[in-house]
């Protein structure tokens, strides 16, 4: 009988095949004493030891079919795997209470799991997630079970599972995965960006799809309106097979608009940009018509590796994201990371544990030794195309000028040691936390250009961790108070004829979109598969149709009011 | 040679007697095996005893002394010693690892203060530093070392310690105790909030007392600048002696106004109310002439308990402080509290974990057993004074009508059993989040009055958390975005008709008080010991005068030229 399910929509597109049930074996963990412990020892090192064989495979696998941001997810397991602060309390363990390696590895991994999962950061909370996916490889190999794989699958399938984990889905092959659909997560997990990021149809968060789904029976994942459809009619299917050709057409469509400008209804001109992650995405970025970079997160250099990136390593990256941008904008946001965990060789004192906080700016303005050699190489590439800087989590006016002294410093420097550096420079803020949103007009006096990011934004206006499921419902992007807050910062850099943009999650969003154009958003930074759909929506859209809205919408009490009002008044889903 | 130490004043007066250091002895913890694991069990066992009757004793010496909330500590600490999560574990240590219990003690009371430590959550943190309080204690006896006991003294004394926990504080005689100073805390850190509550001037965050001062060294603790002068000539001490008799002959002043209204100098009137925790408390506000009580936080009701108060306990609770008021107005917060560890027999499924975010009233609208119960309690205890109701942590106008909307059915409900309810009770809410500070028009329109909740407003709005040493910089109740958003929120309730208070700290600030006087704000809420001072000040300044200068303070761009530029003016400091 077929059987509809409703979920949330991860990733567009619409995929029909048979269901592939993605199953996690039950690892079931018993404590037996052990009286050999350097043996027990010795097959804890040896399931270590492949485990980190396997993982190589996947990251390369990664690095070839989604990119190097990508396959650092897995350059981080390996990290986990020769973190000694994890190893080393996993042999005494073994050593001392004479217990099997099973659960030995399962106490203390789940002991530092509960603990970076209770710390209110979203970069811990992935750690967990991280020492989840690898203790389960690893017990995997010590019980003999062997866990799916799914880069064996050879037929079109759409894959069913509670949920996704990164070494999951780096293994799929799009060719044969059209889809996929699980239990739990939502829009901004994991497994649902790296689903966008892929381009395959997803729904996540059904609660249902591995309880109700057989494997092998037909399934349809309607990534466009977050719907999984079981045992289709033909009828439905016919139905389905249209929508995915429409929804084909269109993006066709979308891809004649590669070379066009981003240009409203009413002919006023708006600059679609994309946020990347390393010097490899930039490929996505031109073929996707990406007008600049809007935000280049630099944290990626620092990651998964022993030390700092040097000033040489760095200039390189900065470099070759300049050159192959080729004179298009290019806005590189400082190091924005907190905690000692994912930089262990910062060698950072105790009472700078990774809490909410302590990150970005307010770091960098202490480890100053760190940022400098950050600006440097920034400063040395901006001969190379058109470079803007920006910092991240600026609170105070005090900060954002201490910030622009030390690169001014730096600058200085570097041209007293005769080194070429652009006078064109922009530099720029972002605007992510409530007291700069309210202080714009002062702070506009000052910076070349605002970057709002919403992600942040939204969630210190409203109070609300978006990581935090019981409090999710508040992480609200079209709230008016948010509403109010950007329009205040765009009126603010306009008023000093500065630009702004934004580079959180809602700028690609498409009931977003028409309130930000109305407010006079200047560039718009967002996935690089979200620009040509962007492109499209805004060239149906009149800007000085939307202004005589924009008040109405800000006194709008509720945020469901403004979803209702902008879906109907611009015909949106 | 005469010295003088800068630190944090956190307790106003003067203070000169002797130093009397309070040593921590060196607890150190070794690890040894042990054989007969029953015995050490046993042993264990009878230290955890004798830390509960020392306990029970500082309880009442607390409760006499201190008052009901201040007691309150140490039920907690009772409870930690009970807590099975907390002692099982050390049992099982001792018996499976065959340790000694101060070793096994030391090493799972460690894992629970990292853990409680690296939540973002101000009960946590305080529930890091029970655990710590509770364990020294604990270890003392297992060591055989006696710990300090600082109930003991018999002559004036000054104390001098690295720091004070919460039961060295309640043991304080103040006819002996002059003053204290620390190395480390700052003005919310819980000593410094006791010696307020106690009247003793207090210096901390001093960083070298403990290093620069020996026994019986003479000592002046000057809690009204932040000073410590250590070794001081006669000169000195006669100054000293002068400013001491100054601040007295002031005190007396103040005390005259006891039971005048607060007016500035042109005439103007606004209410100088208290914040308590418990009714024992109507007794320091209506000393120190108290107008109200415009917070009365409800948590104590439900903390150091093993069930939720009944609705008959909380009844009698809200009957007493009204009618000890005497038709008085008092704004009761609804239940303030987030997490399972502080209520454990709440029973909350695991997800609900007390991170940031799921707190106040976004676990009072799910927990609407509790949160009905509450608000039974208030609306029938209503008759007995002026009740009036407000809601903690409101982000959305949804949130509030929900809230509202229970308020109304229950009051219904008890109006059809033919219970009687006043009709006269304001409902309204705290703005401590931005949105709703954003948001103050649309709310103005629904609630009856607004209370500002300073302390997380500030926390949220620069995205700091204030308990974090490192982004405590950050944390700035005078930096325009904040005046701003206070603007903004009174603006909006007169702008309705409504009225808007504050109850966070800033509130009896002598160099907020000019600014919220200048914004128009009506009702200041404050530590009852703050009241009298406050209302002195107000007599003093001209509304008038001051709106003149309003809309400058708000375009200064940093709290520096803020704070220097009041200061000035108003001749503070």
């Amino acid at each position: 009988m077929t059987n509809e399910i409703l979920g949330i929509a991860a990733s567009s597109g619409i995929a029909i095949a048979k269901a592939f049930r993605l199953e996690n074996p039950e690892l079931t963990v018993e404590k037996t004493a052990v009286t050999d412990t350097n043996a027990e020892a010795e097959r804890f090192e040896q399931a270590l030891a492949q485990s980190k064989s396997e993982l190589e495979v996947i990251k390369e696998h990664a690095r070839k079919e989604l990119g190097e941001d990508k396959a650092e997810i897995f350059a981080a397991h390996l990290l986990v795997l020769s973190d000694p602060e994890l190893i080393n309390p996993i042999k005494d363990k073994i050593t001392s209470e004479q217990v099997n390696a099973e659960f030995a590895l399962n106490e203390v991994a789940t002991m530092f799991v509960h603990m970076f999962e209770s710390m209110d950061n979203e970069y811990m909370k992935e750690r967990a997630a991280d020492i989840r996916d690898v203790t389960k490889r690893v017990l995997a190999h010590l019980l003999g079970v062997t866990i799916a794989n799914p880069s064996m699958i050879s037929e079109e399938v759409v894959i069913i599972a509670e949920d996704l984990t990164p070494s999951d889905t780096a293994q799929l092959n799009r060719k044969y995965v059209k889809g996929f659909t699980t239990d739990i997560g939502g829009r901004t997990s994991h497994s649902a960006i790296m689903a966008r990021s892929m381009e395959i149809p997803a729904v996540v968060g059904t609660k249902t799809v591995t309880a109700d789904i057989k494997n092998g029976a037909l399934v349809i994942v309607d990534g466009l309106d977050g719907k999984v459809i079981v045992n289709p009619t033909e009828d439905i299917v016919k139905a389905y097979e249209d929508k995915k050709a429409a929804y084909e057409a269109q993006k066709a469509e979308w891809a004649k608009l590669v070379n066009e400008k981003t240009v409203s209804a009413d002919n006023y001109h708006v600059e679609l940009a994309a946020n990347i992650g390393t010097p490899e995405d930039v490929k996505g970025v031109l073929e996707n018509g990406g007008e600049g970079v809007g935000l280049y997160r630099t944290e990626f250099l620092y990651m998964g590796r022993d030390t700092l990136p040097t000033e040489e390593e760095q200039f390189t990256a900065y470099k070759t994201v300049l050159e192959r941008m080729e004179g298009k904008p290019v806005v590189v946001r400082t190091l924005d990371i907190g905690g000692d965990k994912e930089l262990p060789y910062l060698d950072l004192p105790k009472e700078m544990n990774p809490f909410l906080g302590f990150r970005a700016i307010r770091l960098c303005l202490e480890m100053q030794d760190m940022f400098r050699t950050q600006l440097r190489a920034l400063l040395r590439a901006s001969v190379h195309g058109n470079l803007k800087i920006m910092f991240p989590m600026i609170a105070t006016l005090d900060e954002f000028r201490q910030a622009k002294a030390i690169l001014m410093e730096e600058k200085e420097k570097l041209q007293a040691e005769g080194v070429a550096v652009s006078d064109n420079i922009e530099v720029g803020m972002m605007v992510e936390i409530p007291s700069s949103a309210v202080m714009a007009d002062l702070f506009a006096k000052e910076v070349d250009f605002f970057s709002i990011g919403t992600n942040d934004l939204i969630q210190y206006t409203l109070a609300a961790d978006r990581m935090n499921e019981r409090v999710s419902y508040l992480y609200q992007p079209y709230n008016p108070a948010i509403l109010r807050l950007i329009k205040n910062v765009i009126d603010a850099a306009h008023k000093e004829g500065k630009w702004a943009g934004m580079c959180g999650e809602m700028a690609g969003d498409e009931i977003a979109i028409p309130i930000l154009l109305g407010l006079g958003l200047d560039e718009f930074s967002m996935s690089a598969t979200s620009i040509l759909k962007a492109r499209s929506q805004i060239r149906h859209l009149s800007k000085v149709e939307i202004e005589k809205y924009v008040d109405q919408v800000l006194s709008m009490p509720t945020t469901e009011e403004v979803v209702a009002f902008v879906k109907q008044t611009f015909h949106i889903g």
